[in-house]
């Protein structure tokens, strides 16, 4: 029984926990259901993404069930600042990513796994754009040209599209590598990008 | 100015919705946001996902913006067998479908295009698991092998994830190939599915 836990805020964007939240609670179908995955905000206040989705979250910082698995995502630059410096937000990473086995991020949800602390003198990856950045923030290093990098129990990926990938890797670690290919069966993950070539229209 | 309209039910798998809207969101962000991408619903209730993931609607039935691109996702099997038995869905799907420039579909969603009509004496994509039972409806080819189907303004994808892939090929057919490139550099869609190989672990 695995529990996932999903930190969502305000300016979240919708597919950097949509992804991995698609491929854990997929996972957990194909187990019997026996794992759980929760969304975790603030308060109990709707949660309006970058995109403008908003998303109800199940439980607060102070009442959710220990996790096994703590996935932070990026978002919108602004409000991973704001939250960069929010005492409650960091200390709440923190501490929950201490307490779990496993701290993930992805994209520029990597800033608040290092604002908070659990990424210090780590490897990571992240947004692109931002990879200059973040590793001017100083005690980390950031791994290019790496789709998600796993440096103990902290797992990060690149942005938005990554984090299926990265939890993908990750149940598979959990339950086997049958199981994860089963998951990719089942959600048909046998990606097709369009334009990869230049032909008549 | 596009403008997008995704259909959201009880049940409702949660990629087939966030994959397309990532994409159909992060183009407008790319062309100064001058297009739209909202949630439909019957009423204004929180939507429970099929993986439990509650979203709240932008709009209702009777109260959307003219739609270029409808969007019809799939979801779990027994809410889609009521909503085929359900003559408001079915109507809105069709009086919708006949409105907008695009008609498209992920997943199980090719079964209510059908039931509806849009797709009848259409080439179709669906589910791996339901091809067959789709095609066993009549008056519909499906199309296996193939990750989307193209037909006229009817446009339809395989399984969960294959609505990422959908969604970039038309935003390029809306927008232009380089816009279609450009976003998805922006959502780093670049895919490294694990444990495509057997490796020492």
């Amino acid at each position: 029984m695995t529990t996932y836990g999903i930190l969502i805020f305000d300016g979240a964007e919708e597919l950097d926990i949509v992804g991995p939240w698609e491929v854990f609670t997929f996972s957990s179908r194909r187990r019997d259901r026996v794992d759980t995955a929760v969304l975790i905000a603030q308060n109990l206040d709707p949660v309006k993404c970058n995109q403008g989705m908003r998303v109800l979250p199940d439980h607060t910082f102070d009442d959710h069930p220990p996790l096994d698995v703590l996935l932070v995502p990026g978002g919108a630059h602004s409000r991973i600042e704001a939250l960069m410096a929010d005492p409650a937000v960091l200390d709440w990473i923190k501490r929950t990513a201490a307490q779990s086995d496993w701290a993930t991020s992805v994209c520029t949800g990597a800033f608040l796994m290092h604002a908070a602390g659990p990424s210090r003198g780590r490897r990571v990856a992240t947004e692109r754009p931002l990879e200059d950045e973040l590793e001017a923030r100083g005690d980390i290093t950031v791994v290019r040209d790496a789709r998600y990098v796993v440096d103990g129990n902290l797992l990060s990926s690149q942005g938005v599209s990554a984090g299926i990938d990265m939890a993908l890797w990750l149940i598979g670690r959990l339950h086997g590598r049958d199981h994860a290919r089963d998951v990719m069966s089942g959600i048909q993950y046998e990606p097709a990008p369009p334009y990869l070539a230049d032909e008549p229209l």
